[in-house]
């Protein structure tokens, strides 16, 4: 079937934006460095180094840990991580200061990711009113140091989307110049919307010859749509979290994106990513850090793929693809388990009962399906009715009409 | 204080842009429409009415109902809905026939909005076929119905990011000629982008003449940021459900929508919701459908103001507005409860426990307060701590310093 302009199996494609990497972009793992710092986590080793190697197994290409000058547990588990040998490159974290960078590379990381604080916030609070001069000056040391180490460094800006454009561009330009691998625009509290993600990172992605690497938080819901919107402009690295643990409500969860990316990269997800493994590495971090995954999570949520009013049902039950763009079988979850057309609730319509009479072995004409469906409609007006209640009433129904035809 | 171009208490500001309704846009609130559709969700009356009465407390402008036609139980909600007298507008949401409409218009409803599939897909799966000139031809005779019963009209095509574009603004535009109030863009299946949204709604703008209504499903983790961004290319109505719920895993969820619009338009939030409500209206609706409110809800998640990483919690002590872009006590939460610096963790830093010693009303100098730090950091690596216990080492360790001092 095809549609003017657009293929039915991606009726979104966009193949022709040059700038945009949605089909060619990398993943930098959070959880255990900015998922540590949700408020339920406290990550023994053993754990850590589970959920590093459930994470590298699933495809992701880097996996960020804690700043192992935090506490001598995070330095000791930065040290073990890095010598599992994962397929991942490990990352760490650090201040943007010359101990911590020297610390980073003693641990025996891949990478190092600095960051420091440019808006006008977070100079005055944070770093005690330093200009950018003398910023940028900080920065160019501790980055020549971590190249002189042989290690791979990005420089990332904190609370970017506050921070003076010409300020941000300056320094991100002299990054790129001194060698960086990535630069990094951080949305720290929240507050960026997806136009303005958009033109920051088209402008910057014209400013610098380095990858570009994003990270946004969700206080207004709007991380996984941002880092979605990012690599249209051209972003390289999206920043993810299992169901987005972090500070305060988190970051773009890494299930969220891959809802995200699916009906707009198919194919790119599915050879680079392991994502039916995404249902037990998701339960796994909310079992250790003791949260449920949320009714309304993406893919895994529990409704995720269930079906409740009568015209939606009908059109599911003719062609799944009609209201759904995610297929629950991509993510080795059961599509009976979890394509669940609902069909015990006044919402109901007839077309969900005669599948349901089908699939009960029944046989009876369209009007007598549509008679069966008025009276469980009655019923869910009366009561919460079980799936079980409503076979009974459909079989009870069919038994009537057998006798009444025998008679 | 002020920053290049932007002012302290917004350094969001976009007052230019003419296209943009993000100070001056309207919510229709489907909680007992599209939230009925939740696969958990079965409202009785005293619930519905309930719901509803809060939520034109709230502030809502527009209550979506169930079609009448759904059920018998449905219409007599409906009816006795209306009757209530609340503030609000009471709408109800059918199919795009003659027989739905008049049912709606009998209920006493302000207003009908009806919808109709327009996706090749619909036309395919779930309208039996029907090219466009019959979509059209009907849909006009239904508003033209509604019209004569005094009644708002709303004409919505469904799935409307899959329908050819051509086919779309061409019945958008013939509804507008029938003089319809509204005109809707649904992302039904939930996989519309921003920049789509922008670039749609934008272009329906300049074709048609009355207001646009927006609802979109959060299959792909964009709901939130599609609304704001519909906002901003001149959409005015905004479809929203108490934490989102809705058929599969939901629209655009109230609570967030707030958080998304409060650092855009503080002010015009304030006068016209009463966002101190938002918790009690989500908890009453979380407890109905039996939900837990998501660990990562914006504003009202148990974590959405707690900080933990020790660079964040010294910005935070120092300026609240560092890393929140929200206000708890705007939402009638407390301050102490909800913005809780984390300093029991290895992530802590010594500018969290100097917070948390002057708090204990004790008195320690810097170089004192960062060794009971180490302490503490040493300690949270071996076990979870709580508050009880990081008191009692504090406490402990400031006994022993007078101690000394004394001998």
């Amino acid at each position: 079937m095809s549609v003017t302009g657009i293929t039915a199996s991606n009726p979104y494609s966009n193949v022709n934006d040059l700038l945009s990497n949605v089909r060619n972009f990398k993943i930098i793992e959070s959880t255990l460095r900015e998922g540590e710092q949700f408020a339920n986590a406290y990550f023994s080793r053993e754990n850590k180094i589970k959920i590093a190697t459930m994470l590298s197994d699933f495809g992701v290409d880097y996996i960020e840990l804690t700043n192992p000058a935090a506490s001598p547990q995070s330095r000791e588990d930065c040290e073990a991580i890095c010598k599992l040998g994962l397929k991942a490159k490990i990352l760490t974290h650090t201040r943007c200061t010359m101990e911590d960078a020297k610390l980073a590379c003693d641990c025996g990381v891949d990478g190092v990711d600095v960051v420091i604080g440019t808006s006008q916030f977070l100079r005055e609070h944070s770093l005690g009113g330093k200009d950018m001069k003398a910023i940028t000056k900080q920065a160019l040391e501790v980055i020549e140091y971590i190249k002189s180490r042989g290690c791979e460094v990005r420089f990332s800006s904190e609370d970017s989307f506050r921070s003076d454009l010409v300020d941000l561009l300056s320094i991100y330009r002299a990054a790129s110049n001194a060698g960086v691998g990535r630069v990094g625009v951080a949305d720290t509290v929240g507050c960026a919307s997806p136009r303005q993600v958009y033109d920051l990172v088209r402008t910057l992605r014209g400013c610098v010859s380095t990858d570009i690497e994003v990270h946004f938080h969700d206080d207004t819901g709007c991380a996984v749509a941002n880092s979605f919107t990012a690599l249209e402009a051209g972003a390289t690295h999206i920043d993810t979290s299992v169901l987005g643990i972090g500070e305060r409500n988190g970051i773009c969860p890494l299930g969220a994106l891959m809802a995200r990316m699916m009906p707009t990269s198919r194919d790119y997800i599915l050879s680079k990513y392991k994502v039916h493994q995404l249902k037990a590495i998701e339960d796994f971090v909310a079992e250790t850090v003791e949260i449920n995954v949320p009714f309304n999570n993406p893919i895994t949520g529990f409704c995720a793929f269930t079906h409740k009013a009568g015209i939606h049902a009908k059109a599911i039950l003719n062609s799944p693809s009609t209201y759904e763009i995610l297929k629950p079988e991509d993510f080795g979850l059961s599509r009976q388990l979890y394509r669940y057309v609902h069909f015990t609730s006044r919402l109901t319509g007839w077309n969900a009962i005669k599948s349901r009479v089908d699939q009960l072995g029944l046989k009876m004409t369209d009007d007598q399906i549509k008679e069966v469906t008025g009276k469980i409609k009655q019923m869910a007006d009366l009561k919460v009715m079980t799936l079980d209640e409503s076979d009974a009433l459909i079989r009870s129904f069919h038994l009537e009409l057998q006798q009444a035809e025998n008679n």
